[in-house]
């Protein structure tokens, strides 16, 4: 299914076979690839990271095609599913060996250790940015995908991980003002690049999230915006504490030296952490989950009647009024 | 599951969400779309078109969608599986609610026509050149996927169509001088014009390759090309007669006048025909039922022993020494 005018052969052949370990990828010398019939539900989804829009042009090829594959993997996370494969689109400028080398063996390193192997793709050439496209699709329990839709009225607003690392790891490497209190700790600073170059998708908790929440997509174009849209889609609001929105210690000492505002870290992208809705009944069940799962949780506050957006209560209860709630394309 | 950074919010509830017809889709406000656990395998296919390297920047919208899909019907049909549906990934320079409108308008069209919905997908955007990325599955019964190995000496080489169209079309379309011989015949332009724009992929055929080839897969990148990896994946090969490539009256002025040659048309790629191996003795209901599918059938030639490449064998049995098999994007 790589579809191979002939230039391209050799590359596949190459680069990207030896990732094709599925029987249904035929070797990638086939035009289509096989998923077999099971009794699961597939849960099925794309995202495409774009050079200079999602990563920056001198990332390592290698956290570039890791952060391809796990931001679908986040995804699927969310929606309670298991991934079982992926087909892969590379456009590409030029046929460029060193690049690629990296490039697949970053894949291939994360397609095993997410038991997701690669069964297909497409490359082809662009005079433009480098985009990487990733469709994943992953397996539920017939009828047991989690969705959008679902929070109800008095559900605690969870979230894994912490919030605002990966925006901050982009202004280090943009070279951004606000980060210059870190400037002397090597490590906070490689930690913050880290989380924007390669997510930490929350596959571990899949199960749990199937079991336990009433709603949940992944946090990919910042806290405050999904929360938004989570929240549209069931036809109900919340109010969320921000002092309970969970921080790195790297992000804590700039959000505390005055360096950044919390509002950009909630609306700033690239978190790739599960954002879900937990009747208040099963939090406790949850939370042991997500302890086996070694899955970091934080309670931000409650789902509660309403159309109007969610609100971010300061420390005295009060809405804090956000001008940007999340990254826009256009 | 189309990713929505809110400024793509009303596009994607404008233009596509009512290609949505899918329940599998959730009205794309979901994350990630189902497919739904059934008895039959599915056949999974990824292409991508880009602008200015697949179709022209000034090709209308409408065309350019239609062929993004029909690219992806054409594998899965030459796979022998009936579309089940698409995600769709768009990368755009800017919005343009124009452009979208008729874009999206080609594609409902054909998703309708072709029973295959949209599903979800994602929309990113780009300085550079816009690409439209399908990812297309469609059902196959279990285990019944048609490969491109299998072919054996002895089966007959079937093509379904006619060869070299879309080549000319293109060449129409960039001012090359070796359709002048057309010039005073618009209809015959427009008709070369359209078979680079808008394939006509063979899905009404799909089940009869499944029950009758050996060996299919769809010609994209040029029939000789195409013929020597169906061959190079069953380990045969084959004589072909030049002068049994089934041309259209306009295709064949071209050669008559000397303007092109064959070559140029069995190199040439987007045909998105079928090219498939027959046993001999199913030939008959094989051609009774690409009758029946008012699909075109041309016996080309036999697979026959031998590592070697294909033979394409002039009127008197002597093979053409081709110099260039077929489109590379590298």
């Amino acid at each position: 299914m790589i579809r191979t005018p002939s230039g391209e052969d050799s590359l596949i052949a190459r680069y990207f076979k030896p990732l094709a370990t599925d029987p249904g990828a035929f070797g990638l010398v086939d035009d289509a690839a096989i998923i077999p019939a099971s009794g699961d539900d597939l849960v099925v989804n794309t995202d495409a990271i774009v050079e200079g829009v999602h990563y920056l042009p001198d990332d390592p090829p290698g956290t570039i095609a890791r952060k391809a594959l796990r931001v679908n993997l986040s995804d699927l996370a969310a929606k309670g599913a298991v991934p079982a494969g992926f087909l892969l689109t590379l456009v590409l400028r030029q046929k460029d060996e060193a690049w690629l080398a990296a490039f697949a063996a970053g894949l291939g390193e994360d397609a095993a250790a997410f038991g997701c192997p690669l069964l297909g793709g497409d490359t082809v050439s662009t005079p433009g940015p480098v985009m990487v496209s990733v469709t994943a699709w992953g397996r539920v329990p017939r009828g047991r995908m989690v969705h959008r839709f679902g929070a109800r009225p008095g559900d605690r607003v969870m979230v894994t991980g912490t919030i605002g690392d990966a925006a901050l790891g982009l202004r280090i490497l943009t070279g951004k003002a606000e980060t210059a209190a870190l400037d002397a700790d090597p490590a906070a600073r490689d930690m913050l690049i880290g989380r924007y170059r390669v997510p930490q998708p929350r596959c571990g908790l899949a199960a749990a999230v199937r079991d336990y929440a009433t709603a949940a997509m992944d946090v990919s174009d910042g806290l405050a915006g999904d929360l938004t849209k989570l929240c549209a889609a069931s036809s109900v609001s919340a109010d969320i504490a921000l002092s309970r929105v969970p921080t790195s210690s790297a992000a804590a000492r700039l959000l505390a030296a005055g360096s950044v505002e919390l509002e950009t870290l909630i609306s700033g992208g690239d978190d790739y952490e599960i954002l879900c809705t937990v009747p208040a009944a099963q939090c406790e069940a949850f939370r042991a989950a997500a302890e086996t799962a070694q899955v970091a949780l934080t309670d931000l506050g409650t789902i509660v009647e309403g159309a109007h957006p969610p609100r971010f209560l300061d420390g005295q209860g009060r809405p804090a009024a956000l001008t940007r709630l999340s990254y826009s394309h256009f």
